[in-house]
């Protein structure tokens, strides 16, 4: 079955200036697998007409599918829809459904005083030539464009409603217009050890799939997920197959498995804390409340999950959590010696079953000779018992501090298991 | 002028399956904005031969310095050091200096027990047409080629040992090469009203704007940031005239004005508490630490912020920041009364002068007819007086919680700017 591929175009001078991070692409990308359909390239182009153009012109050459994303706002400097409109050979024409719509938003969503903006009003403009794909979500329509066999889709660039668009009009639309091969994926979760080490480990296994099952390598904070995707037309059959690769991949890799899902560490903690009705809190010192974040960013996290005390002063850590200031003066902030007794205290305070406790020097600054940058304490326990870790990173503040809380909530994960 | 302009081609399957969320290239655009190059694309491609070989192709066309990140791991599905090897000419060889610095980082930095695995030593290869470049934070060097008055730079993906090679070896030598430009900018950074609003205000401001100055709207959570940029070759006059144009800028939105310059909302919150001398903490529900984390993110914030309670759990709420079990039982946890008395438990128990509390449904489960997902109470205060708000969301989780830790934070910085 021949492939069907798609490109993403992404228009806007804010990426190129590098304001905005560019975090729409993945999203698709994952969409557009999981459908079937093999994402072979993404270009983010400035305004600018002839880049516009030309990218259309490129990635139609070898894409049957060109998603477009950006260059849709009210603002002077969205030039994305008259060169659609030349592109495709229309004109532009006020769609009666989207003014609307956006009048509707205006007057019962936003509730914005005052007339409509003239800027606004244009967004119900459309070229006469594409389909309009409703938004719900704002006043900027999806437009569908078909030409010599390919499919252009312009989209918002807004991640919300762009994801609205592709979710409710664009992905229902792709199977009637290709014939899609069937994706299947399966993801080992792995913490503990490095790309390198589980290369080796599994060369012999990675050399001995078939041409169909693919392996892909995906690091991350303090961990590597392996992902097998296999394609074909067979459903049954093909999962039997790619079922059996993963239980020998899941077995060599086994000391270092998380999950054999494709999902976070905190939801993975979240799922042991339902099976086994336990509750647990957080003392974060260095962390300043990213493990709660973490955890928090699940919906249904209120299962498990109580709260936490964020002791980024030492007077906090000492009157909430009884950190003792003995400890403090003699041991400092950073110490084996804290971390336990933050732990203590955030067991007895907050009347759960485990906690995780975090202290250390994230950086830039606040390193010494004896405590370089990147020095952590964490400690993980329950009222019976408690367990510590020194860790050493060599990152910028905010890797420390990812690294930190992914490795705080794995050393958590595991005193649970071993203690339950 | 001629303008200096860049392509970044980024390679690797984990871009397009989507696994990764390119940040990469925001940064890389950033510096090369600041040394006056113009980012003109950004591609992604995947590990595959013939797409790189016409990146490589096209991109070179009409860009000068070419930037290529991914490719270079450790593992079975790099091709890209072959393929660099055969299109710039050359054969690979072991580079001596490259070899010490592997070894040396496997035997002190890494402390791996055992031989040096065959792949790792592979990362000491490099194509002998090109000038190598000193990755000190890991194995795979940068390798810098010239071809047909063309720069091309390749650079591992992983983002800290990139940006290293970028700042220490990449952006240096650019200027050896071409005459760039000096380009300035400066940043207003606005919350409280859309897009389409500022826009309306400033439009004749915007269209008076001379050639070489330009304006670029920068959406956010809750916020919007306008930037003016300037290119020219006289300093001292350029930042003259854009300081003039800046000042008219800033009077037109100063309603909406929190800072004059590029930084993040905790960021003015941390400046305002270091010139006050004044201390806050914050009381976190549907929130769950992110506050904190925004706070804690940036280096020095322990100067004003002392701590957090994340109370998820109602009892949390209860016992560690005082909100009585009546108003739990009656208004709920998501009210006005709720936030009042966090905020009052919060200023207590961490002895901050100012506090900010948050509680709300973040969904996408929990609303109810009268409380539908995405409504949030917030309120800000210290010992003598608390104000409140009720906000109203209409989004995913993610962003739910992103845009109430952003309007509370700005909620407190109000609170504090009025009560001091």
């Amino acid at each position: 079955m021949k492939n069907v591929n798609a490109s993403i175009i992404t228009i806007g001078d804010e990426l190129l200036i590098g304001q905005t991070v560019d975090t729409n692409s993945a999203w698709i990308a994952q969409e557009l697998n999981k459908a079937g359909v093999w994402l072979r390239r993404r270009v983010a182009v400035g305004d600018v007409w002839d880049e516009i153009w030309n990218a259309l012109d490129e990635e139609s050459k070898d894409s049957d599918i060109i998603l477009i994303t950006g260059g849709l706002g009210p603002t002077a400097d969205d030039i994305t829809k008259p060169l659609l409109c030349k592109y495709f050979g229309g004109k532009l024409v006020v769609n009666e459904d989207v003014l609307r719509h956006v009048n509707y938003l205006f007057e019962k969503v936003y509730r914005r005083p005052g007339p409509m903006l003239e800027r606004n009003l244009k967004q119900a403009e459309v070229p006469d030539v594409c389909t309009v794909l409703h938004n719900a979500r704002g006043t900027a329509p999806g437009m569908w464009f078909e030409k010599n066999g390919k499919i252009f889709v312009s989209m918002p660039g807004v991640p919300h409603e762009m994801k609205g668009l592709m979710k409710n009009e664009v992905l229902p639309r792709i199977p009637k217009y290709f014939k899609l091969p069937i994706i299947i994926h399966r993801t080992a979760f792995t913490m503990g050890t490095g790309e390198s080490m589980i290369a080796e480990k599994i060369k012999d296994f990675e050399s001995s799939l078939p041409q169909h099952i693919r392996l892909a390598y995906l690091p991350g904070y303090g961990m590597v997920k392996l992902r097998l995707t296999a394609k074909g037309n067979d459903k049954e059959k093909l999962e039997k197959e790619l079922d059996e690769k993963f239980d020998v991949l899941k077995e060599l890799v086994a000391e270092w498995l998380v999950s054999d899902e494709d999902e976070n560490l905190a939801m993975v903690v979240q799922k042991i804390l339902k099976e086994k009705n336990k509750t647990i809190g957080t003392a974060e010192s260095c962390t300043g409340g990213y493990i709660a974040h973490l955890i928090t960013s699940n919906a249904g996290s209120s299962v498990g999950y109580k709260g936490s005390i964020i002791s980024y002063a030492n007077d906090i850590k000492e009157r909430i959590l009884g950190v003792t200031d003995k400890t403090l003066r003699s041991a400092g902030a950073v110490s084996e010696e804290t971390v336990i007794q933050m732990v203590k205290g955030v067991v007895e305070k907050l009347q759960v079953d485990f906690a995780v406790a975090t202290s250390g020097i994230m950086g830039p600054d606040g390193g010494t000779d004896e405590k370089p940058v990147g020095t952590v304490w964490i400690a993980a326990g329950n009222k019976e018992k408690i367990e510590t870790a020194k860790l050493a990173f060599r990152f910028d503040r905010e890797r420390n501090i990812e690294m930190t809380a992914h490795a705080a909530l794995n050393f958590l994960r595991k005193f649970i298991l071993a203690n339950t």
